[in-house]
């Protein structure tokens, strides 16, 4: 099993196909791709927070997302453009203040669909703050 | 059953105690408060689209949250901050480009758990675009 | 929108195609077949049962993908066995003893995925006892 | 981190207090208890399959709900009743014929929620068929 695109390759893809999300800055990078996992940095800003420093919810899911979309480019390459069907997430500790990461694998890529689970991290803690299951539709490529 | 706060009171709390989800303008109103449901309505900016103006997945993952932070607020008054600790989200149609509102009924409002539904639209169509789930931890109070 | 198939001719598929669903008794009867909804009685016996009496989250995890399944062949008719792809489902209360039922309503019926949503009901109360919702894979037809 | 229950105890307790669940043949075992992981083996029989043999979705999701379940005992011991608020399962595979395991992972063990994912394989493949993310409610104990 080999990757389709690296690390470099996938950020210059979303920066030129989603700049959107670099527009409160460039908080999302990934950072590592291996076949068995995608991983994505994230530098909140802001926006970001809620009362207490905190990172919001959103801004975790939107980490999710993108780590999940970052996999399936990883592994198809940009001839398809996925769409987010379900996703399931939990929040289950309040993540530390600072920077966090957002490590995705993919549990089953089929002709039309790909399951993948997201792993929700603190760079200043290894206890899982959150965790994601997402569906994504592939389209016919 | 009566409501604890009304559409006027939310906005002006949501706006004095998060003001960062205004940061990039205020997207996001309570419009209406009724003992069944909430609505938010939501004027996506730039920041929120998708290439080909759809409105992003993370935005309607905000909007539903909200949606249901305000559908607490309404019920229980601004004594208790909820906590997300679980939300599905299914995505079943691109939202057609414009304004969208996320409607919320609370299934069950425990003492400890409140679990409850958001509906998403598009102000252009009537089918829905996204609904979600999700479970809010309710500090004592 | 008209159905494909009535209760009766659900209930009689189902008997044929999924005998397995019965071996323990005929518990689940598809009761109304509506275009807006289908409804799935359920009689629970003893191994559907909890200390107390309750009964178990698998047994109305089943009530549900079994509504799901009946309102899927209420639209389609029995041409495609959709095959259930993501189930979430949020336990409210304890169900009362005796009877219950699932309410299903399609959400999305696209080409190649099925979104849904069921509500559990005990007969003996009007309080929502569970909620799922369910994404069915459509195979081509 | 120990365990408070060892396999044979959580086998016994689960007999005792959930007789039900054995009431179509003792077909379900906890088979390892790590601290990390717990692991709960199954055999399906005939009131589990579907057409062509394959076993059942519900059948699936009670294996998860039962291997969550013995992993909170696993942790706690027999102290108290855990109650699943919330289950989101995503089948990806036909699963092979013959018997099936499921590992569960405890991802947070609060004092009012455990938040755990199980992951489903047939023995006779090592792809995994199905993968589930729960929430339990914990009783005070």
């Amino acid at each position: 099993m080999t990757c389709a695109m690296n690390a470099g390759e996938i950020n210059a893809f979303l920066e030129k196909e989603f700049p959107q999300i670099h527009i409160n800055g460039k908080v999302f990078e990934v950072t590592e791709v291996k076949p068995e996992s995608v991983t994505i940095h994230f530098t909140p800003g802001e926006a970001h927070l809620r009362p207490g420093g905190t990172v919001s919810g959103p801004s975790m899911f939107t980490l999710a997302d993108l780590a999940a979309y970052a996999a399936i480019l990883a592994r198809l390459g940009p001839v398809a453009l996925a769409v987010t069907t379900n996703l399931n997430i939990n929040f289950m500790r309040k993540p530390s203040p600072g920077n966090m990461r957002g490590v995705c694998r993919i549990l089953k890529l089929g002709k039309r669909l790909c399951v993948l689970n997201v792993d929700i991290y603190s760079d200043a803690s290894s206890a899982l703050v959150a965790h994601a299951t997402g569906t994504y539709s592939i389209p016919p490529h």
